[in-house]
């Protein structure tokens, strides 16, 4: 089933270029990488007032929105999604604590 | 590769409960859901940013963050993370346009 | 010229159970707290994508535009915007390390 | 009471370039623009959530926070207060429906 996000990305890189009136990830490649990452940010807004709200089902569904506009802004920006699975591959065995330590993040 | 989500969903999961001063991961759930969702939204800022400012390698590193703290933020919530890819397949075979439609999203 | 967000949040209160077809604003009440929430964290998102690109023209306007739906939302939950400012005068003449700190705000 | 903001303006204004052990603003001006934004959308994040909680109290604070640090974003990139609320004024006496079908916005 994790293959799904496989899948999807997939589907969605396969969108870029075709008519924008057939998808809507078409629709919104068209209106370019800012748009993409704004609309990455409003799905990540609506899953962060579910999760606030304890709305178990709305987040579940905000959860899904949020991969499926982080896969458009990824494309968006030719980053590919199996190099952001081996980043997280290369964290493993590492504890959160350290790894954000080595990169400077406070 | 795809399945570096599902391991590191359920090493979250294990991580709930357990001494907050060895694991990033429960130090987080300790603060409680709200801080789990805040840190999630400070992730999604940052891969806004490296979005904007075309940042590749930035891009790649801050999806990853996301995807993490996505992960604390749904088990906070009790969401499992089959759940949110069982969505995702539920929707493939339907247009982005028609599924959010069907969700009175506008 | 400071007083026009003290006439803009009047004007807001007021539209608070009016028409919601002649008025943004009673739209947005209509659909609720959590709906004003979110547009006010979409206005957000689109000014951080301003100032990462260092669009100053768009950053201006956006801002403009997080100032509007932050007192939309201040006003869903009955938050007096003379108390937002009061807070930011009680802060006043303290450094921002000292109260961040004292709120145990990291 | 309107002009603690424009006040504080004016204070984050000459924090540019002073010594960034002093003050929290100057400290965040010398991690440059990016940190600025980031920092903003961290305080949008937890206003949201305070809004979302119904937590007036919270709400009341953050809404502050969320006006410090755009100030903040606003002067890192050259952007003045007066032009952001010169963008309010002229918006006066325009209904906000017929505003943003005006600049293009949905």
């Amino acid at each position: 089933m994790a293959n799904v996000l496989t899948r999807l990305a997939k589907t969605i890189e396969r969108r870029k270029g075709e008519d924008e009136k057939k998808s809507y990830a078409a629709k919104l490649f068209a209106r370019g990488p800012s748009k993409c990452a704004e609309k990455f940010g409003e799905e990540a807004v609506e899953a962060i007032i579910a999760a606030a709200k304890n709305d178990k089902k709305n987040l579940t569904e905000e959860a899904a929105d949020v991969l499926f506009h982080m896969l458009i802004m990824l494309s968006s920006r030719d980053v590919k999604w199996k190099d952001v699975l081996a980043e997280l591959e290369r964290r493993e065995g590492t504890s959160g604590i350290v790894e954000k330590q080595s990169r400077g993040k406070n």
